[in-house]
């Protein structure tokens, strides 16, 4: 068997995180080499997993030990990279989002049809999170009858300064967005958010909570709670309805304490505990997936679907009003 | 301790449940006087508690023996019969609706303030559940910080093909416009029906599910899902998200079974036995403020407003846009 | 429907519950005379519900409009009552312990059979919980298969000082043994404590918690935490293990809060509160039964039985080996 | 960092499993060699992960490349190989039982503690859940008080006619033995089986289910049912009540569905899927520790101690009375 050789173009908290994994967690794969903006964190983080530093990320696309890349550099670069990589005929793993405009994603997905295989996968991890992956097996296998609605919360309890309003469409929502295109096998064709009174535990700038609605080709309806300073805790809910019964994402099992006149259980924190299982199985499967030149994962579609849907979501949030979304017709290579 | 003697108008379904309740469940009260449009009904139900069956309503009202009056009549019977209680000077309890139009309700609203004390109590019956009382307590308790939002849910598992798609809001939603109201304390101000894919389980001439949201006068966004096919059982789900925290009506305590690979509780099937002891609450609480000459319950003001609302919501599940809600000025009387 | 009268003897902090039930939440029965120890106690609470004060307890069964009578005395009173309301031929309802000897109790027993139709009812509210009737309901219907194992906690936040040792058994610990005996439809034939180690949390005199074991006729074997100083509040567990699943009483519905890292419902802190509804049901079915002459509840058999099993616990708290139960074999008259 | 080369003796469905899950799932070790009694199986099980299939087990303990063993073969094997492993100064990680004797463990303790380092593990791997783990934590943190009773549950679906009533102690509570002494970090000094009524789905050799009673030197209380022919599946509860609160073990996460009048979750059917994750994280563990030569996991004295407490249960199942557990006094090389 094999062994990946994984060259890291970004070495901020994600990329870091990613190089421990590959390292430590994930079977049959070594990061051999890392590039980042600051080539002094590039050097102190590839020596701790001894691989090489190199002076730009077209350095490691480039370094013939370089199976495939991950892209966790900052989002306006991720496009340049990702083609850089196709042109290169090598697979890349690229944190969300694939990139910064709908145009760039497209140049993407353009990209690699002319290559003819895919080469990109996206990093939507809720896709290898268990209760999610069982939330679809009971949709697919019609235990619920046809899905008509999905009720979705996404809250966090803090976020910092450099958060603004668009980011909860950008960064927050960007996950329910491809979790339920995913999980329906269906395209949102319409997206609207309404403003709730806004929380006061926020920076003044910020529009927080914010509600949400998507409309699916097939008629089902998406209602979607962002609240990024709930303060209670990192809290994901889903649940989905159809025709027959309605399932929902379980809260993650924790001890029950029975203490002083309660039953409590704890709400995790922080997304990177909430998701630390899903990111490893993630990784985990797309280094099989490479390794058998065999991608199911998220694609460069969606990835550009996601931005198309994103970008219309922010645009509703500044005139009030239902955005269509105008997405181009899916070509057969993925599906269509 | 003087027993009131109640006057029941309308003997069909709910009226002869209210007769038991008053009969079995209620101290100090009893059923003195009956009347029906179907006078073999009234003899029958009147002769299985000993009160007299009287030929008209009015007559009811009009009985010296009668101290008080609940209406449970066909629903365009409603405020002919509550003006005529009120212009006798008695207490009178009416099953939702207080009246099929605003108009009909404003002028009840008028009469009762002429007379100058409350007479009237709307039969909201969910003010006197237990769950949603608790709600009320932590809310007001500020324990969760200004409410923002609240998430519903209103679920039968089936309808008669009686039921239309005005119904939705006119019958089913009209209890969370009041719930809602009275838990946030504020006014609806608009209101607006999202219809997803329907279900294939129900008449052809319905629309179900509908996706109803609601804005507040104080800015919190309501929504709430009424799928009145749902097939599964008689489901309420109602959660209130504040600034620091969020809290949720309980499922109803069943016992909990481990067998063939699952753990698993009930889910009630009928809105009756959902809501049995809110009635009995409901109905004993108004029996000792008639007695007082004192009531609290929903009032002739909350019968207006929910009249209004749910014909904002009827016409937004006509016209697909939100409708402006256009409530009188709350008087003084009300608490305005 | 003729209204039941109701004689109360003993007018302690249960009586007044009592008394106050009758009048405000039993429909056709109403209190007509007390009497108490403490003569002015008597005075006063009868003024409250215009009942007359009567000298003695046996004034109080002798009194002509009595129909019947409820017995909140002092423990060591109850036999003497029972058996004076036997003789006077009077239904009798009677708090636990029916009485504080097992041969008192039988007395009880042998003169209910020479009336020749049940008058005694022993005041084991649990039968009249929803839950534990859910419970009894799945395990009849063999929906668990046989029933091979119980496992049951008692837990209470404090007890105060003039609580010793053998109430574990006696006061506390005798709610699960008539709920073992009903559940299973089976007798107890042996029963054993075992001494944890005790909590700091108590006075010294204490042993707390005792860990109780029961043996049924049929094989089942029953375990009991009694645990009356866990300071978290009034908690009741029991799961019933067959031979296809297991059944659990639910913890009673709360609204549940998300706050402060935490999902998080609320713990009963008294017994009071967590049978509330029990309690009134017990009466109303109570006062319907003796209406009818027809009683159904937790008989004097069973208050024998009762006191025989907390015996034999009690024994075995002193000397801490397996205490075989000697009951009489049981009559036909209560079902034998 | 240098990978630990793993020789593996006994290539059963448990030796597979821990073959492919070095193979696959842990990082830093891959395994080299492998020996079974059946050598066709050897080699096939060899060739799939590239490693040398050797005539027998002390072969593979020989074996130069072989930095580190896991014994996995039949448990009347396992004390020679791990006495083998540590003459040879080689790692040794043993699944459960260490020993078939408590008379061989003690020769593998005295052997570890002439060489003068832990060089043995055995495969308790509920130390590795991470429910256990929080439970313990909770526990350490002093969250529930001092400890008092433990309330347990072990449940399987069904056993294979081979299963007989002593492996109710020696292959299924001795997990529940081995973590009651660690969760409370104290030592168990008695046991005793109560036998309730036994299940009719099950074969006629087998007493089934078994309550069992556990005291520590601390005088905490545990109470254990093993009923491993539930019908519904693979359960495991846990209950630590202490002075101030009562911390539980949570079911395992999964979806939950609302159908059909039910609210259900999956139970799972197999300990495999249960501890599945426990057991990747044990083996990393483990790989890690034998890297840095520190081991921390269960140790030939856990393994002595369970051996020496399982021993007493299966005398007490044979006489019904409560056996002492003779246990050695604990060495300081053990933390005694
Ligand atoms: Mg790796
Ligand atoms: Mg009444
Ligand atoms: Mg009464
Ligand atoms: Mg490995």
């Amino acid at each position: 068997m094999r062994s990946v050789s994984v060259g890291v173009i970004g070495t901020g908290w994600i990329g870091q995180d990613h190089i421990r994994r590959i390292t430590e967690r994930v079977v049959g794969a070594r990061v051999v080499a890392v590039a980042d903006i600051d080539p002094e964190r590039a050097k102190q983080v590839a020596s701790d997993v001894e691989a090489r530093a190199l002076p730009t990320g077209q350095d490691v696309i480039d370094a013939p030990e370089v199976d495939a890349v991950v892209v966790t550099s900052w989002g306006p670069t991720h496009a340049e990279y990702v083609l850089a990589a196709i042109a290169a005929g090598k697979h890349v793993f690229c944190e969300k989002p694939l990139a910064t405009t709908a145009e760039d994603c497209l140049r993407i997905v353009e990209a690699e049809q002319v290559h003819g295989r895919r080469l990109v996968q996206v990093g939507f991890m809720r896709r290898y999170d268990a209760g999610y992956r069982q939330l679809k097996q009971v949709i697919d296998a019609g235990d619920i009858g046809t899905p008509l609605m999905m009720h979705c919360a996404h809250r966090n309890p803090t976020v910092p300064e450099g958060y603004h309003s668009a980011m909860a469409a950008q960064d927050t929502a960007i996950h329910e967005i491809d979790t339920v295109r995913w999980l329906l096998d269906d395209e949102i064709v319409s997206a609207q958010v309404l403003t709730p009174r806004s929380t006061s535990n926020k920076f003044e700038h910020l529009t927080d909570p914010q509600f949400m609605l998507f409309e699916m080709a097939g008629g089902a309806r998406i209602d979607l709670e962002v609240f990024v300073n709930c303060q209670y805790g990192y809290d994901i809910r889903c649940e989905t309805v159809g025709e027959t019964g309605a399932v929902s994402l379980p809260d993650p099992a924790q001890v029950w304490l029975r203490d002083a006149g309660q039953v409590r259980t704890g709400v995790y924190q922080d997304w990177k505990d909430r998701f630390a299982e899903a990111f490893d199985v993630e990784l985990a499967e797309w280094v099989r997936a490479v390794r058998d030149d065999a991608l199911t994962g998220p694609s460069a579609w969606d990835g550009y679907a996601a931005s198309v849907i994103s970008d219309a979501t922010v645009e509703s949030l500044r005139t009030g009003g239902v955005v269509n979304t105008q997405l181009k017709d899916r070509p057969e290579f993925y599906g269509g």
